[in-house]
C-alpha cells in the first residue's frame, strides 16, 4: 500500500471514530451501550473509506458532505457482525467479548436492530440531492437483504449433504461480503451526483473487491502466522468449513477430512498446508482472487484520473496482499 | 365501529394481502419463505389502514400512490414480531408456529432482518415528492430504534428489582406500540404532502391511539372470554407481567402475587378479576386508555373534515372497544 493511501485510511478512520464517539461515546442505557460496544471497538473502517473515495472520484470535494453516509455503512457492517456472532455462536471479536456474550441474546438482537435503524437514519443525513438520497436508501435496503441471503447460504453450506461448487461459494461471498463494498462504492457515487455508468462501475469495483477480500480472509486463516493475523490459524480447516480452499482441494482430489479435528497440532497443520500448496490449491485460489482484483481495477477506468481513483486502485491490491 | 369503516378496513386488508401475495406468494428459497411466513398469516393490517387514511385526510386521492409505503409499515410490524417471538420464547402466533420454531433461531433472526430491509425498500417505492420520501425514511428509521428501546424496556421490567411506575409503563407502550402507529399516520401525512402542523397532529394521533391499543390488549388478556379473543385468558396475571393493570393494582394496595401461578383455576381467575374490579383497578386503567383516545381524537381537529378523518376517529374508538 502506498504511504499516501495509508495516511488517507488513517485520517478517515480517525474521522469515523470521532463521529462515532460523538454519537455513541456517552451512550445512555444498556441497549444503546450494547449497540455501541462493537462499533467503538475499532476496525479498519474500510467501507467508509471506499464510500468517500468513490464520491471524491466522481466529484472532487463531495466527500466533505458525506461523513454521515460513510458512517452509515460502518453501522450496517457492524449490525451484521452482531447478528452473525449470535448465529455462529462466536464469543470474541476484535479482542472483546461479543455482544450476546457480554449482555445476552435478546439484547444482542435488539442492539443489532438499533444499529440497522441508525444506518438508515444516517444515510438520510447525507448532504446531497433528495433524489440521490432516496436512491442511496433503496440501494442500502437491497444490499441488507442480500447480506442476509449470503449469511443464510453460508450457514446452509455447512449442513449441506451435497458438494458445494466453487461458483456457489463465489455467489455467497458476493452477497455476504461483496454487496456491502459494492453499495459503499456505488452510494458514494450516487450521493456525489455520478451518472449511471460511473455508479455501475463503482458497484462492480466494490463487488469484485469484496469477493477478493473474502477469499483473502480464507487464505489468511490458513496461512498467516497468528501473531500477524490476530486469528486462530487453521480454524476453518479444523472445523471443515466450506471455503474456496476446501472446495478447490476437493476438486483436485485432496481429502481434507483427516484435518477436521479440533486437536490438530501445528505440525499437522503445516503438513496440510504443504499438501495444499503442492497440489496447486493455494495458487488456484489466489488466482481467482487476483482475477477479481483485475476486474475491480478495470471497472475504475471509466472514472476521471485522480488521486482518489488511484487510492481505490491501491486499496483493492491491498485487499489481497494483506495478512491481517 | 361504523359499517363504512368496517368495509374500508376489509378492502384495505384485501389490497395489502394482494400486494404481499404478489411479492411473497411464491417465495423462493427457505429464507424468503421464512420471511413471508408470518406476513402471509393474516392480521388486521391496521397500520397500513392508518397510513392510507392519514394520507387521504391530508390530500384526497393521495392514498392510491402509497400502497407500497402502507405495506412497508406492515413489514416493519412483522419484523418486530419475528424478533420479539425469539426474545420472548413464544411458540405460536396467529394460530401458526413462530418462525424460530418452524425453522430455527438463526433463520428467524435473518428472516426479520430481510423484512426490515424490505420495509425501507418499499418506502422508497412510494410515488411522492423526493424530499417527502427522504423524510419518511428518516421517520421510519427513528421509529424502528424506538421500538427496539420499547421492547428492551418491556423485558427489563420483568427482571427489575424495583417497582415500575405507571408513567414508565406508558413510556414503554409509547415506544413499543405507539411509535409505529404514530409513524404510520405521520408518514401518510408526509408522503401526501401535508404541512408540519398536520404531520405533527397525525403523529400525536397515532402515538396516543397506539398506547390506548396496548392498554386495551392488557385488558383483553384479563377480561375477554378466550373464544372471543383467541388468547389464553389471564396469562399476564399468571406470569406476573408488569402491565398497567398490575401496576395500578399495586398502587391501590392489592397483592396479586397469590395469582402468579401457572395452575390458576378459572374460579381463582374470576376471583382476581372481581377483586380488581371492586378496588377500581379496571376502571382506573380504562380511564387512562379513554384519556389517550380523547387526546388522539382532539389531534385530528386540525385536519380538514372528511370521511377519512371520521374513519380515523372511529378507528381509535374501536381500539379500546374491541375484545380481540
Amino acid at each position: 500500500m502506498s504511504e499516501d493511501l495509508k495516511d488517507y485510511l488513517e485520517r478517515t478512520a480517525e474521522q469515523v471514530d470521532l463521529m462515532l464517539d460523538r454519537y455513541f461515546g456517552d451512550a445512555f442505557g444498556e441497549l444503546f451501550k450494547a449497540s455501541a460496544h462493537l462499533l467503538l471497538a475499532g476496525g479498519k473502517r474500510l467501507r467508509p473509506a471506499v464510500l468517500l473515495l468513490s464520491a471524491e472520484s466522481v466529484r472532487p470535494g463531495s466527500s466533505d458532505d458525506l461523513m454521515h453516509a460513510a458512517v452509515a455503512l460502518e453501522m450496517t457492517h457492524t449490525f451484521t457482525l452482531i447478528h452473525d456472532d449470535i448465529m455462529d455462536g462466536d464469543a470474541t471479536r476484535r479482542g472483546a467479548p461479543t455482544v450476546h456474550v457480554k449482555w445476552d441474546e435478546p439484547t444482542a438482537i435488539l442492539a443489532g436492530d438499533v444499529l440497522y435503524a441508525k444506518a438508515f437514519e444516517f444515510i438520510t443525513h447525507a448532504i446531497a440531492d433528495d433524489r440521490a438520497r432516496v436512491k442511496a436508501v433503496a440501494m442500502l435496503a437491497r444490499t441488507c437483504a442480500e447480506i442476509c441471503e449470503g449469511q443464510h447460504q453460508d450457514m446452509a453450506f455447512e449442513t449441506a449433504e451435497r458438494e458445494i461448487e466453487g461458483f456457489e461459494y463465489i455467489e455467497m461471498a458476493g452477497k455476504k461480503t461483496g454487496a456491502l463494498y459494492a453499495a459503499s462504492a456505488a452510494i458514494g457515487g450516487i450521493l456525489a451526483g455520478g451518472n449511471a455508468v460511473q455508479v455501475d462501475a463503482l458497484y462492480q469495483y466494490g463487488m469484485n473487491a469484496g469477493i477478493a477480500f473474502q477469499i483473502q480472509d480464507d487464505l489468511i486463516d490458513l496461512l498467516a502466522p497468528p501473531e500477524k493475523s490476530g486469528k486462530d490459524r487453521g480454524s476453518d480447516l479444523r472445523e471443515g468449513k466450506q471455503t474456496l480452499i476446501a472446495i478447490t482441494a476437493r476438486e483436485k482430489g485432496l481429502d481434507l477430512a483427516q484435518y477436521r479435528r479440533s486437536d490438530l497440532t501445528p505440525e499437522e497443520l503445516d503438513r496440510a498446508i504443504a499438501e495444499l500448496e503442492e497440489a496447486g490449491v493455494v495458487d488456484a485460489v489466489r488466482e481467482i482472487a487476483e482475477e477479481k482484483v483485475a476486474t475491480a481495477r478495470r471497472a475504475l477506468s471509466v472514472l476521471p484520473e485522480c488521486t482518489e481513483r488511484q487510492h481505490l486502485d491501491d486499496l483493492v491490491e491491498f485487499f489481497i496482499s494483506r495478512s491481517f
